[in-house]
């Protein structure tokens, strides 16, 4: 079912030094058929690298793009190759946000008899619009956000919905909508509040559509790590990327899942929810693989654990 | 219906410099009648400023003040001039917090036939103090809270309530209630884990009494900014309220709105409203305002939007 | 009911330097019979002092721990005595976590006909494990973690469930489930991201199972301070005790109660809990009593409570 | 603050056969001033009756009718005379719902710059009209709706939102508003499914706008009793007020509460909530004085409790 | 994007009886490409009639089935000429539940190298199932549900997550799931008690696998109407479905979808909700001619609505 | 740990005539020790009668049943043998709900300092009653109330936390609290609207405390059937007993979790906890062994189903 990523990545296995070969290859890819907006690499085992690939339109996020992104990881989600993900953006920036002259036709004059009409069809492009981010949240495999330049409107909503976030020392994010009009929807008013500790500052930025640069974006916690270039981000998403793709992937997609679950319910439930998960997933081999190798003082990374 | 507060401000407007002269003026300024407690103006367009007022009494909030907030507020929600709004407090201190002299008879010993009658009517005295604050968050308008000296018992719970908070290099908070045998109970318990990042902190601040000054307040995220005194804090204040006043008021307020919302919702829950928000505010002239001003790289301060 | 925790502590009163003598002494002492994996002491009036004590084998966490943590904090409930707890380590570090040689069997391989019932054991015996950590939050009196060394693995689990925590320079963190090939299943994954501001860094420890040190712990908001060594942190959490000791029962672990409350509860649901809550809670004496102190420039220390 | 009901009811008082003579004379009276659509009684010992009171137009609720209702329902909760209400209408039906030429055009053509800003304005009117009817549930007093003939529309809005039902044989219900292009947007959608058993009838009223007899709303539940005429009902509604206003206010108002809050949250909160509530109202003295003519094998009714 | 039922139906139009005529119709027609075990018509203007299709084995739910239900009811959303459907079974009985034969081996023996990867394939494929029945609830347009002979197992959990339910004089309905040593898992359990009135009823249903015949389904809710046989069933449902047909589109849509929306959230929420709705779709057309032909003393039939 | 349960049952196993011996043998026995309130027997094979036991004080509910219930169920939810339960009542009537002069003096007087501290105690008391009927929701087993004569106050509580209901002709309910002057705590406000169809009826239930009787019980579904007299209502009891136990209990006992966890649930969160609950149940040979049976036409009382 994931034949397009798997066969996307079948020439780039088995390299030597994976991951920074993998960085220094990626600016010369275009976009992986049939996406035209996205570049799909394999830098190492386990590990997937989706790029924002329309450098000259700075990524910003075209009618392809938002479905795209939805093809893209429902694919990672079936392929069992896939233990975790990269997410970053080709050229001089991570992405300008949405691209307003491709989509705004559709999405701000909607033919239609009346305003009630136009307002069920804004609905329902709303809806599919918020769907192309929060795939990447139902996807149990972690997603880690890579951002260099700028990260604006769109962009927040994006990463928000990601797992784990670094950025460049130069980067900077901005919450843009209020400038446009618009109250954002597709995720940043929904999961920036759970994401830094703040809200204050989640007010003022969505508010005032003030940048942010990367040292507020560290202390406040919207990024956990601020590197200086963004090759050396680079390596660094792949070296946490590796960490992660070396563990049990039961482990790692179950603290994933009870991850997001709690972030949405009360304590007790999110108890009750971890034991009913864990009834099936400790009858796993891994964990007595795992032990073992705790034992033998190995390394997760030395153990070989089953496709899930 | 908000008349009070629109001739109260009648006088302030078409000032030169309007920001510095409204903060020059303020101090001299008293009560707005008929508030006793609240001076209101306009120190610049589609801004109002909300000052605590009883300087000699330390701004202690008394039985007029906890009335008089609410009535002003469901004024300013009201307004259609009022766009964002600034609360600062005059004299020596922000607020020393209740003024239990003036209101602990009705609220610590109310007459009744029996304990469960007594309880009665201390449960209703509760929720009319709680509302007190809860209309700050009720109004869509972004609310600025500018703290200076202390910030006690009442005080915290009142600028939890509000959207953004900035303070003077000299301010100091303090969750007073534990000691005076109470849990706090308008508002700091409910409000202050939301607001700021570490729990431990919340807690100890709650459970000891103890003051945190501006510099924890900035780290643990209760502050966005720390200024150096009040005159520069008010002046950045109103920079502030005038970025957010230039903006869209659909954008503004549907963002304030969406935020609380998304604060006492799951994130499936949240972004679910703001489908349904957008289905009609996107149909706002103010989009294609913005969108235009954007293409001709204007600033959304020189957009025109219709009132609301 | 609190007989063995009140008998283990009669000899232990009436010191003259409390904290300090009880900090000295601690070391010393062993388990507090029938208890064999903690020490119960009372180093000053009100405070009880709980020390994980197998310092052989790092305060791992065997069979007889996870239940002895709950008769424990259930005994702490109804000692009226008691109106704070500290938690410590004895020995080199905190703790390691689980004893997996000593607990594994029962979990790991339950003897049962099918995977199903295999389930059902598992998932009875997942509560019970939860329910050892969440008796710490269902006590109504604040538990205050102080952590010296590692914290490993159920370690986090278990200071997530504290109040208020401290640590030493040289103290470190670690979520190592996911290194065992298992999601944290006792509470780390639902309390944590409620304990500390960054969700980046949550996912990045929970999903790495990377070492966190005291200052990021501290940056983070995971403790609200670090002290340069073991001593100097316990006559710390001793005088945080005391503060808290000294101030109303009525009033400390109502703040408590509702502090919690609010962590699982939208704000309105919970100021309508403070408010019903405090029908009855206001009705004490310690207010009248708070209230006078204050009046008269006394501290709370100077104040008698009752017993709850 | 209850002045304007307490003085219409000072005439009504100390009648011989209170519940009768009551029923009889409502048919006499008008608009109790300064209402204009009510009228009020009090045909018996702290009961309440608010009778609709348009007749001619059979009492369609106009612009008038929804800011009375609000005044009304607010002045019944703070009135300690006031045990219970019985709430029926005057003339041919009980109510025909909105009275759409009165309201249409505030309500249906808002005047606005945009369709964003027309929904800005539609929505503040529908959350005012939808109070109309909320304050019932939220008058802790319980609630007793009489209908015969048609209850329509608004009118099913109305009586979902009252705590007991009792109609006349020839009475009525219609969900009408799907016939006007509407979705039912003052309580009968949110109310109508938690008041009976069936959904898939609470559907088909609701899609087909069809009309429901009294023996159908019998059977599913709506009404509790089918009573032959409105006479019958009256006294029959009557009666149960009186049994309702012999009870302990403390007891009957706590259960009300209780109610509602148990519709709306799970079991383990709503017993949550129940023990907190419980926390002080039982040191009523209300249980002495039941216990003790329980002993007696004295009615309730024979027991004299103090005001709430 | 719904071209397949639209050209399905292209050749059922324009009937001169059209409800009647469908009905006779429908038994000669065999399933409607591409779908191998659903018959579509469109038996009057905007009624679609889905008919399960495989009269020969009882219409068991084979793996067919289950993907064709998620494409059948999302091309139905997505057709604006479809404003409502009726749902109905070929042959001797509505449906004998899932095709045990041929759907077991997928989820009863999933192939996996332990048992928590069998069980993560297990709970993908469960999802999957859900959602086959859960497309009917998303799909903003009212389900009829007509039931004759048995409706056993996945038949109950497919009804029941349709609007309105009617079944025949013959009709029985049977919670299968418990017999095959199995919780129900596709929506049983989880609809089932907010369909019906009695809990006791639905708990012995559901854990005995009884039978319950027409008459008891009736009498506790689940079903609206019982008719003498099969064919004045359908002409039933279609005299249902054609006052549905003939309504505002924009309100029997918006009631469905707050109808379902109050089920899962509190009277407060469903309300906020219900007025966020409204704020667009009052701004339709409908309502001005709804009201013009009210007025008019016209049937809602006797209006043309645009399309939605 | 369920060996006094066990043992009081090893001389009742292997009847001839399982359900009608036991039925016989129980107006005999008394109550087993150690309990002094319950009676407990095993009629047929994997059911356990519990019989309220205090004939001659009408079942009425003593401070020692408080504790006793909660012991029962504990074991009932460990005993492996055990797979369903019928609570019955010995004597005259079910129960007369709880002892007032045994349990008055603590509930109602509680020694302490202040109103506060009364308070306090009295919640921790009413949570300890509460957690005596909610072990019945909690205990995984279906446990089936069998009703005869009168069921009052603290009766009304209990059957509502059980899964099944059944009562004679003669038998009547009343939730006798308001007459006492106390709102229902342990149960009937929160469970009761969740078990009957009208809400209309359960308000006037709750607020007249008048008598429901046994047609009424029935029609409401309260009882999902009404049987002649006792013996005859205790027949069908077993044979719903009997056809419980004869299942699997996988089967059964995942149902009734299910059940109760979609009471308090939306139906979307119940649908992800049931697949999720699945995930290891589908792994059982029940499943299998069920379906072999199914297809050879055996009854599931034919399959020997493993412990659990």
């Amino acid at each position: 079912m994931s034949s397009i990523i798997r066969s996307a990545l079948s020439g780039s296995r088995r390299l030597y030094h994976p991951a920074l070969t993998a960085v220094r290859a990626m600016s010369a890819s275009g976009p992986t058929p049939p996406f035209t907006t996205l570049s799909i690499s394999q830098p190492a085992s386990h590990v997937t690298h989706v790029e924002l690939h329309r450098p000259d339109k700075r990524n910003a996020m075209n009618k392809a793009f938002w479905s795209e992104m939805i093809d893209c990881f429902n694919q990672i989600t079936e392929d069992p190759e896939c233990r975790v993900v990269v997410l970053s953006g080709a050229g001089k920036i991570f992405t300008s946000g949405i691209d307003l002259m491709d989509v705004a036709g559709a999405l701000l004059d909607p033919v239609a008899d009346d305003a009630a009409r136009k307002a069920w069809t804004t609905h329902h492009i709303i809806l599919k619009f918020q769907e192309s981010f929060s795939v990447i949240e139902k996807c149990p495999k972690p997603v880690i956000a890579a951002v260099h330049g700028g990260c604006i409107g769109g962009g927040v909503d994006m990463v928000t919905a990601c797992d784990i976030r670094l950025c460049t020392q130069d980067a900077w994010f901005q919450v843009k909508e209020v400038d446009i009009g618009l109250a954002a929807d597709v995720g940043t008013l929904q999961r920036l509040p759970t994401v830094i500790g703040s809200r204050s500052l989640v007010n003022e930025l969505a508010l005032t559509a003030r940048k942010m640069y990367s040292d507020e974006a560290m202390c406040c916690g919207l990024v956990s790590r601020v590197l200086p270039d963004k090759e050396t981000m680079l390596t660094a998403a792949m070296e946490i990327a590796g960490e992660i793709a070396a563990r049990s992937p039961v482990a790692v997609q179950g603290t994933k899942i009870n991850l997001v679950y709690s972030r949405d319910h009360s304590v007790s439930e999110s108890l009750d929810y971890m034991a009913t998960w864990n009834m099936s997933m400790l009858q796993t081999q891994d964990l007595a693989k795992s032990a073992q190798a705790a034992i033998e003082k190995k390394s997760p990374k030395d153990v070989l654990f089953s496709k899930l």
